[in-house]
């Protein structure tokens, strides 16, 4: 492309740096903000640097807050013996829409994946390890995503907190609510069959 | 959405004002600066800050600019009595990428659009009279888009200069060089037709 402009060029930059956007997209956000009023770029750069500098992450469970603790671990009201490990927070965010979970989480930050490179050490489970040993959990309800690298980091953990007399549950996989069966994906409605629960339970919801 | 952080909320907000970006979208990019370096968060804030204060219209053609007079306008090659009138900068962008073009360009910032309530005022169309009245113009070709709008507005261009001995001329519209006749629409190709050249004009690129 050529830029008539070195501002522009390095707005659009800069821009399509961001995932999925770009030159072509990038240049019609920058010429959009150009024909809006300042506070609208200004109000969205102090918020992405503010998001970036201020964020803090929970000390209790990875998740992003604007505070030490955040306000999942901060209620009375949830079940802090009953906990979800997640990936990552969009997955705590998931969960938190449904308004089906009241206990907390653990947000590892990823999963292992030697590929990428990404170890345990570069995720959040020794600390998930030490609070299962501290005895303050009942419950260890797996959430990760079903591939090769969310199943490795269940069974890696797993085989750390067995000795600990806990619960361990995984989210149940199956057809979608509404879905017809003759389009269901063959793993799906295998893992549906296999995994069937007691008739009286589906009359719950 | 169910955020548990106020910032991430903001920034979600903020970048979901930009045009062709849901709040999903939105979510995913906040969450990849937060995995990135600290600069390239404060890179791109700074660059769109930059782009909307520092961005100057040039003097002579209305285009973006770093400088009172753009790049085009200063260029002492192009020959300044051969304007191209454009709706907006991204035109500008495209002819520019094509090579063809050796003249200068007058931006009208837009087209007369009575629904959208823009009249010959909201435009730079007072300015480009001024530059034909002056006498310095040999040809003023038309590059508004085929619409209703771009007609409407080439039209009360040409009611206002036709007293003037200027040559006006419009882009050729025809088959997109490579289209197969069978599949091009009806208008492009009676045009095509109707607006047929000199063989030998065919033989030259
Ligand atoms: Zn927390
Ligand atoms: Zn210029």
């Amino acid at each position: 492309m050529d830029f008539s402009s070195k501002l522009l060029e390095n707005a659009v930059e800069e821009i399509s740096y961001l995932p999925g956007i770009g030159k072509r997209t990038a240049l019609r956000l920058a010429l959009h903000l150009l024909n809006q009023p300042l506070e609208r770029t200004t109000d969205l750069a102090q918020a992405l640097v503010n998001l970036k500098t201020e964020i803090k992450h929970c000390e209790k469970c990875n998740n992003i807050s604007d505070s030490k603790t955040c306000e999942i671990c901060a209620n009375p009201n949830r079940n802090h013996a009953l906990v979800c490990v997640v990936e990552d927070i969009r997955d705590v965010m998931a969960i938190e829409n449904t308004n089906q979970y009241k206990g907390v989480y653990h947000v590892l930050g990823g999963k292992i994946s030697p590929i990428d490179g990404i170890g345990p050490n570069q995720l959040e489970i020794k600390s998930l390890i030490e609070k299962v040993s501290s005895g303050s959990v009942d419950e260890l309800i797996f959430a990760l995503s079903s591939t090769m690298e969310g199943d490795t980091t269940n069974f890696y953990i797993y085989n750390q907190i067995k000795e600990f007399t806990i619960t361990t549950s995984t989210i149940a996989r199956g057809i979608s609510v509404g879905d017809e069966l003759e389009f269901a994906d063959q793993v799906s409605l295998g893992r549906s069959i296999v995994d069937r629960v007691p008739f009286q339970n589906s009359l719950k919801n």
